[in-house]
């Protein structure tokens, strides 16, 4: 089945121990579609600015990225400017020109309206909720989002939350979301709020997984020329989310290939600046990855 | 084989979200010793000061130390004040009062001088050099540090580490020591010091090993209720060490082994404070939970 992300698509200006990239593609949404793209079709539903080059437009198009709702508007593309030292753990936002997002009422298409697998990356919860309210039977909807919307929309961040199947959330915001630190005490709070499955993202340490009926916990792949982590969370939700979409039913088997895959992509994520890296990625090379990752996590 | 540990014998003053305790039982060979005991037979070697109480000394014993190498010396048992907020990972020292740790030169019997497997539990690393030059052949010396003499006395940790087998390093000060913020390079770098295997703790985000043949990679097991999580560090090392003085040989499956213990006896200490938890904990519930810990990382 196909996958629909709705999120950003962006600018990004990046400087790394790695090196500096100025205006280079990225955005949540891209990140994910270029993890989910290799193991189905995805729709991608954003908007742009109309100083967007084409040949952005031309890249995701050629990566197989269904496009059709991606809606340009008058005014300048969502820019991020961020900087990471040499903890790549934390990123250091140095600007965000917001752009046409702060207008951005996403495009609900008859096709995207019966998407059954739909992920809801980072964007004001207020348009997520809407943008799930014109989807009719959705199968399975997860959800991501930023500490910003934990400060400053809290209320439209629980409605939305309320919805979702699947949370996917970095540790720290699940510490600021609900006030434990302890991550099993937030786990079991945030199943309270609705989400029948919280995936906890913790960056270089891995991956949780909590559920009412078991709790699953992973490393992450070791890497050690990290690059450029901006995206990886996306990533790994790109291919957590593609993965899930091949497959029957949300049982653990299943749930932990997700984690697996999701994890290999992000590690690839992080060895180039951007998109770099998984734009070139096959599911031959992933899955390589993914007999040596095994090699190392197993007892 | 037993197993001897050279490190401190202190007073606890510690605070946390969990409650408060005064004066309590501790150190790194103390809290090493609680859960090596599980395996094998623990000498311990480390000074205590002449206010030390004769209870503590005749609880150790009940507990199956040996503690013919503990010198008593004129003067105060070196005493750690030390405070943790919501954030478990990081202890705040509050006061950090040496006593007689300061002259202190450990005690050598013959007995011990025979021993097998040696672990160097953080003490002033000329300490670790002496004590280590005075024992005859040992068949494993593992070596803990600490950010302190990483920072002041780097040269004698550097000597010290040139004779250990297995380096049991936290995270951060691998990062120190090497000027590496990568975990692997980090490693790397380590193992060209002298150690056959980098054993890098993670706290709350487990295990990492690496050799020059492989890497293996653990979570922590997920702990709810964190308590104190003084000594997790050393009652992991005392885990790993004394399931290695039963084992084999250094083959891959013995370490892992090791450190599974290491994870799950680490995971009971932070739910009591000082040795509360690991000082009544039997080898029966260790393994119970370790069936528990296995369900929740397999694949």
């Amino acid at each position: 089945m196909s996958v629909t992300v709705l999120g950003t698509v962006a600018f990004d200006t990046i400087k790394t121990p790695g090196g500096f990239r100025h205006l280079i593609l990225g955005g949540s949404a891209v990140h994910f579609s270029m993890a989910a793209r290799l193991f189905t079709k995805v729709s991608l539903v954003a908007c742009i600015g109309n100083d967007f080059p084409a040949k952005y437009i031309r890249f995701l198009k050629g990566k197989g990225v269904d496009i059709s709702s991606i809606c340009e508007m008058n005014g300048p593309t969502f820019h991020w400017t961020g900087e990471y030292k040499s903890d790549f753990n934390r990123a250091i936002t140095i600007d965000t020109k917001l752009g046409v997002l702060a207008e951005f009422a996403p495009q609900v298409s008859p096709k995207v309206a019966k998407s059954d697998f739909i992920f809801l990356a980072n964007v004001d919860p207020q348009i997520q909720s809407y943008f799930l309210s014109k989807i009719k039977r959705p199968k399975i909807v997860a959800l991501d989002s930023m500490n910003y919307w934990i400060d400053n929309k809290k209320k439209a961040l629980l409605k939305v939350l309320k919805k979702a199947d699947i949370y996917c959330v970095n540790e720290q915001e699940a510490r600021d979301l609900t006030g434990e630190c302890n991550l099993i005490r937030a786990a079991k709070f945030l199943l309270k709020l609705g989400p029948k499955i919280i995936l906890i993202k913790k960056g270089e340490y891995g991956a949780m997984l909590y559920s009412n009926d078991y709790i699953f916990s992973m490393p992450a792949y070791p890497v050690e020329n990290v690059i450029d982590p901006t995206g990886a969370g996306d990533s790994f939700a790109g291919g957590f989310m593609g993965y899930l979409s091949k497959s029957k039913s949300l049982n653990r088997g299943n749930l932990v290939n997700a984690i697996l895959y999701g994890t290999v992509i992000a590690s690839f994520n992080v060895e180039g600046f951007g998109v770099e890296s998984t734009s070139s990625l096959s599911l031959e090379r992933v899955r390589k990855r993914i007999v040596e990752f095994k090699r190392i996590i197993s007892l």
